[in-house]
């Protein structure tokens, strides 16, 4: 006897990318930054006392929702910590969709949303990127006609790295009927200048959504936080949200390194150094590669070469390098690699390019 | 404008107890364990690596249920983690409860279940407890007629304490059509030979849901999980929750505390201890306490009391001391006293038996 419910069962869930327990293996596969987290963070790590253990967590992660605050300019009111911001990404769907009214995205795209969209009884309405992963013209059009009250855009784009511009993201929110949710998860490597956060001042169906997973180095403390008018951001905070979703040393450690700032800037400098001589490396061998600006690349196998993209990814993980390989008709032949240390995009180009 | 689907809209959010930063503050109020954590766990702690912060942790918080299926001489299948109890009980409801269908409980319980219906569209079936608290004899039946797909029995109950014994609870999976979680929050600080967890292997509708909060003096750190058969556990873990929701140091430190049974135990034995004294003190007082197996005791201010409930728990506050109040029929006059060490029920004591 199974007691799920019909729309679950026939479910796959989400397969997140192999996390593996050796430390030799080097790990281009997550989107981890490869630097590590700002040094106060480690200090702050030994100065948690027993009764914060002990004790529930602030409700709502107050120290995060401070220091983001205060960090983008923005009032407490329009923020809400999450548990990475993958929670974020689910609690719009419970807050602005109706079960069975459908979720907005162009396609490819993270895979966890049409997973979360399964979930929530809603069909996904998928519009498709153009060749060089741009949005088609007509996006928000299509979303409109197909009464999508939320749509979920990573920016910048994965997996390919592509970045829109704030002008269009303005006018995409100007345009769109229901919410829509930018997935800024790898916004902090975007070349300076980018900026998204103060058009939530202008467009009250805008949510940002931010992770200290990438741009921290925090992955495995899940911290993320949704932007917004207070309009959008309360009725997560204090409805749907799980009232301590952010654990106290997660909202402890989280508030520190977003105060360091001097730390987190110095590693998205690296990356986005390494990301160059990354990408050239992989143009010089024939792999098209994207201009990025997240903080990895997605490399196009030549058609002429030795292995396609499934066989260099069993290739590469003998070798003990992971990179992520989507087997899905339009990525097939892609893999994306994070950017890592120099050391290991050295080891990962001195195993790639031969085999090409 | 508002985004917020129609159902949500009229909602009101879960009101956690409160959080007081003042560390002077005697806090009874939220039923967290009076004593410190395990040492071992503050040592883990301080031994957590950057490694451990900057890579995403271990999909389903494999450390956790590889000690918990220790613990309990299960098989890993039949565990999930979670973050704190609170995300099983949302995540048991997305899984097994058509959007609609009734949840059922008994009343009064756990105000967060009520909310977490309300954000799944589903109305909420309510059997009211006797006046001694006990589970009514049609419990199971009621939940058939209505078609209840789910439901929710917190045990020892909260907020009385009382505890319904294991042949009860078999008895109640083996009746009832749905799923019957049973929410053990509390158990812990039951009397030793209380089990129900064995039960899992003969009702497989029957998921246990066990807190690292309490028991392990926890609550900041937010790991709970699920015990049941596969068929009811899989389809959480491998669909439904969220892959990350536990991070890499509730993991670590979760699993550290799961082993040190000793150190647990020890509070345990000390928590049974103090709520037989802080029961006794109020008896002798006139207050109505009903024998709790929990780590907090309920009690019913005295009808020819100076003060009623509501007027205590102001008074306590002012003071510096703070317990629960539910302003709701059944318990307006009635206070919810966690139990804490001895020198925190000595001057609860102090301060509110003169007052009765």
């Amino acid at each position: 006897m199974t007691y799920e419910r019909d729309s679950i069962r026939p479910m796959a869930g989400y397969v997140p990318g192999e996390q593996p327990t050796d430390p030799g293996v080097i790990k281009l596969n997550t989107n981890e930054n490869p630097w590590p987290p700002s040094p106060r963070v480690m200090q702050a790590l030994t100065g948690i006392e027993a009764d914060t253990l002990r004790r529930y967590p602030s409700p709502g992660a107050a120290a995060v929702v401070e220091a983001a605050a205060r960090l983008h300019d923005v009032r407490p009111d329009q923020i809400v910590t999450t548990n990475g911001g993958d929670e974020l990404l689910r609690l719009a769907i419970t807050t602005f969709v109706p079960p069975g009214r459908p979720i907005g995205i162009a396609e490819p795209s993270y895979s966890l949303y049409p997973v979360l969209a399964a979930i929530h009884d809603s069909p996904v309405h998928r519009v498709a990127l153009e060749a060089d992963w741009a949005l088609p013209a007509d996006f928000a059009a299509a979303m409109n006609a197909a009464g999508v009250p939320l749509t979920l855009l990573v920016n910048p784009h994965a997996p390919s790295g592509r970045l829109l511009d704030a002008a269009s993201i303005s006018a995409l929110a100007g345009e769109l009927q229901g919410v829509l949710l930018v997935d800024e998860a790898y916004v902090d490597f975007a070349d300076p200048g980018h900026d998204v956060v103060s058009l939530i001042h202008r467009h009250d169906n805008l949510m940002i959504l931010r992770t200290l997973s990438k741009g921290y180095s925090l992955a495995g403390l899940r911290v993320g936080y949704g932007l917004g008018s207070a309009g959008l951001i309360q009725p997560i905070a204090t409805k749907t949200r799980d009232s301590y979703s952010v654990d106290a040393v997660a909202d402890q450690l989280g508030a520190v390194a977003l105060t360091d700032q001097t730390s987190a800037r110095s590693s998205w400098h690296a990356v986005r150094e390494e990301r160059r001589r990354l990408t050239a490396a992989l143009r010089a061998h024939g792999f098209e590669v994207p201009d990025s600006q997240a903080n990895f690349c997605l490399a196009r196998v030549p058609d002429d070469a030795a292995a396609n993209a499934g066989a260099l990814y069993t290739a590469l993980k003998d070798q003990g390098i992971l990179v992520r390989h989507f087997d899905t008709p339009r990525l097939h032949n892609h893999l994306r690699i994070s950017v890592g240390t120099p050391a290991q995009n050295d080891a990962l180009l001195a195993a790639l390019l031969p085999m090409r």
